[in-house]
């Protein structure tokens, strides 16, 4: 049940857009009765950030002892497939209404979290063995790492490639590594 | 009047979103009649992207002879301004908007392409000059810098200080310096 419905959250997000759909929509393209949705998610918000969080696996957090290592890891995920494809077309959506409702402003902001806490976590451990500046902040340092990619779904509209997530990561780590 | 209709559209975009924005509330609000608006602007995208182009002054290509300070320079007008929070607040609309209608995906590339030229021409003479590694394709380098800010505004919706911005140049000028 909860995987047909999501599934077809997620094809209503891509096809149509966030604006389009409806829990109605989603009962009529799932096969699911709308009584049963509106049991597990009491409402719109609450199913599309549960679907656009599906689309990725919950990531552990890589532990390797070698940054640029552990950030590979990290940008494992994010390679070019059909899912990242659905998801960079997903995801202006929910930026766009994150600016007007505090609901999705809310989800949007716990999701940007959760994807961010595994490589904030690579970060730190990285600074506690002396291979990133002690004085850089986290957050500052996930946005180096993160911001190319978002450049490159939002703005450039293609793919990242794994040559450029090498140089994301190449750069970032030799830009940021202790002064010798 | 050009001036009038452009500062509407923008106050109608930055409070009602894209969406709601018609030509005849643009209308009302600037005091400029409808014909006289088609007469300069045929249609909807047309104004939109006129106005959120305007809100950037045309920027000039630095050219310092020296990759940091240009870069400061092209980083200027990205500081945290009433100007920037309100593009922040707009931008995110067009790139939704961008997905589904190909108008404004055409008027965002050209918008982006813009924006980013200046940057590029600073990277290829930092290119040439050997401050920059000379393997490294311009698109890639350019999005390395531009990234981050636009993480900072679209994920973190914190404006980038010019703390951040200096991290952002520091490290992309020392991780993308050539070896040796």
């Amino acid at each position: 049940m909860r995987t047909a419905v999501l599934a077809a959250t997620i094809d209503i997000l891509d096809e149509d857009g966030l604006a389009a759909l409806s829990i109605e929509q989603v009962a009529h393209r799932s096969g699911v009765a709308k009584t049963t949705i509106y049991r597990h998610w009491p409402g719109k918000p609450d199913l599309v950030v549960d679907a656009i969080g599906s689309m990725h696996d919950p990531m552990p957090t890589p532990n390797t002892g070698d940054l640029h290592a552990d950030l590979r890891e990290c940008f494992h995920g994010v390679r070019d497939t059909e899912l990242q494809s659905r998801f960079g077309r997903i995801i202006p959506d929910l930026l766009a209404a994150s600016q007007r409702d505090p609901e999705y402003a809310q989800l949007h902001k716990r999701l940007t979290a959760e994807r961010k806490q595994p490589l904030r976590t690579v970060l730190e451990l990285a600074q506690l063995r002396g291979q990133l500046r002690a004085d850089v902040d986290l957050d500052d340092a996930a946005d180096l790492l993160i911001g190319p990619l978002l450049a490159r779904t939002l703005l450039s509209r293609t793919p990242s490639d794994e040559k450029f997530l090498e140089l994301i990561i190449a750069t970032v780590v030799r830009g940021l590594s202790p002064e010798g």
